[in-house]
């Protein structure tokens, strides 16, 4: 089932998450809650948001944040096709070296698009 | 004059293109057209891809690249705020490293408002 | 058996590459094929273009792109001792974060080997 | 068992180790004894050495390097207090694309202080 | 006068600081607060939280974030042996492409000593 | 006078060099003496080694480390033609945040060239 890579990586964020909440660091606990905060709508929309997060982790590579990105900019009723014109202007300023990323959220969000298709 | 800013880095831009057009590497070259085309409207209009442009720019730490954006965000109509929301997202994705060049951010989009008032 | 890291990826990789493809976004396509072009031979013959795409590609510490392009430097005729010279370079410039890289480089361009030794 | 993923990452490295020791290239070699001397202590004692060695591979997203460095920052007697507060920095000066490794940093130390107290 | 770098440093950084405080987004103001919190004393002290900003700084090649936490290192009463030792592992761990920013930093360290020399 | 650009960097490079070298830390002197070391040649020639250095610089970003690169690359007898190809594969590989990189190494390059031809 290819909607397993959305239910893997949801999982394991999940549990790591609450670890690392449950540790109580300050520091870390303001920096997630600031994380919450900067992607909620302001001068720009939720979509808009969203697919600046997604830039941002695709030419840092960062697969995680990709995969996150990627799930909330579905959430957010983002169609394929803009997605991939984000991920192109990613592609683009960041190189070839952003093309295995690539690879990996093509994959990814055919299973988000298929996990959203199966209802669950 | 805060506006010389503007005109000093695209004085320098425009020279140095010119010459690396000149000098007719076609890789290069193709990769200088698509910089223009991925740009232009499609699924997502100028004004998002301009943000996501900028956005990519800042984590990456280019500020030559984040000036270039920003002058293109203001002909877009971006106004300040959806500007800086953009680098808010920009500077907790990317980390405080990212600061020093929110500071250049700041100035140069000021001295790009200068410009632009001033009817140059 | 090793060299199944060298199927397991070049399944991976096609398989994706036609699903980027098919979707037909033009910027991507382009990229694409710059990235065949950028690397047939010119000023600079296949061997030290491909040489150059490693230690890119090791530095900036993308390790699908590490093993593409130990695959076309052996398909190319280059020698292992030259390959880990580029690579010494590459950890040198790099520093020594670019060791867990270099590590699976060594392990796949030994499994490239045995793939090109059994003959298949 | 959540200590194999410490058994698994010292097996491979040591495996790798060996295989790049013994192919005798002799600017990796020695970039090899570098590492190891850097951080042996000197003006700044071993703990400090093993944060600042620490809080580099997480800014620079290096999970087998953080791994190591967990490994010797817990062998040299540092608290999870003083790691946790370590890696707080390195997440607030890499932004939030380090959350992903920090999420694994956690997963590991958890590891190693299970393996530690098991007596192996 | 070799001081001028530190008071030219500062005083861009403290102009453009006020101007991003002025402009009041939320985000950004509540990063400059954590910055400014996760560098105090905890579970680590503020020399060592000191060296570690540094090493965070100098391996990820942000100039004006060395500056600072050199000038703030020097002001913990931290030596230069320290310091150079901590710059030691970030040349090693992030390669010779630091060796540009290390030598900036031992100019801007020199600076910074002559100027709380002559009491200013 | 357009080689002013390659005096002004290499006395500066050459004074802060000294100052590194006389401050006699173990570590970074090592890692200086391997960097000499890494690019004579070996197994690769002195021109190709050069290369790598350069692409290394160049995606890294190391506007410094271009400029040391594209000097050498000169004295070891490379044309024009050859340092552009190499280049054109670094902004591929790298993406259009390479290019303000690629702008001053067009005018670091036609500066060596003018020097050269003075018969400085």
């Amino acid at each position: 089932m290819s909607n397993n890579i959305v239910e893997e990586f949801n999982s394991y964020r999940a549990k790591m998450n609450d670890a690392i909440m449950e540790d109580n660091n300050k520091i870390i606990k303001r920096i997630f809650n600031l994380d919450t905060n900067a992607f909620t709508a302001g001068a720009l929309d939720k979509k808009t948001k969203e697919l600046l997060g997604l830039v941002a982790s695709t030419v840092l590579r960062c697969d995680d944040c990709v995969k996150y990105h990627l799930e909330e900019s579905h959430k957010a009723g983002l169609s394929k096709e803009e997605v991939i014109e984000a991920l192109s202007i990613a592609t683009l300023v960041g190189g070839t070296i952003v093309i295995p990323h690539l690879r990996r959220a093509y994959e990814y969000w055919d299973a988000v698009e298929q996990e959203a298709a199966s209802g669950l």
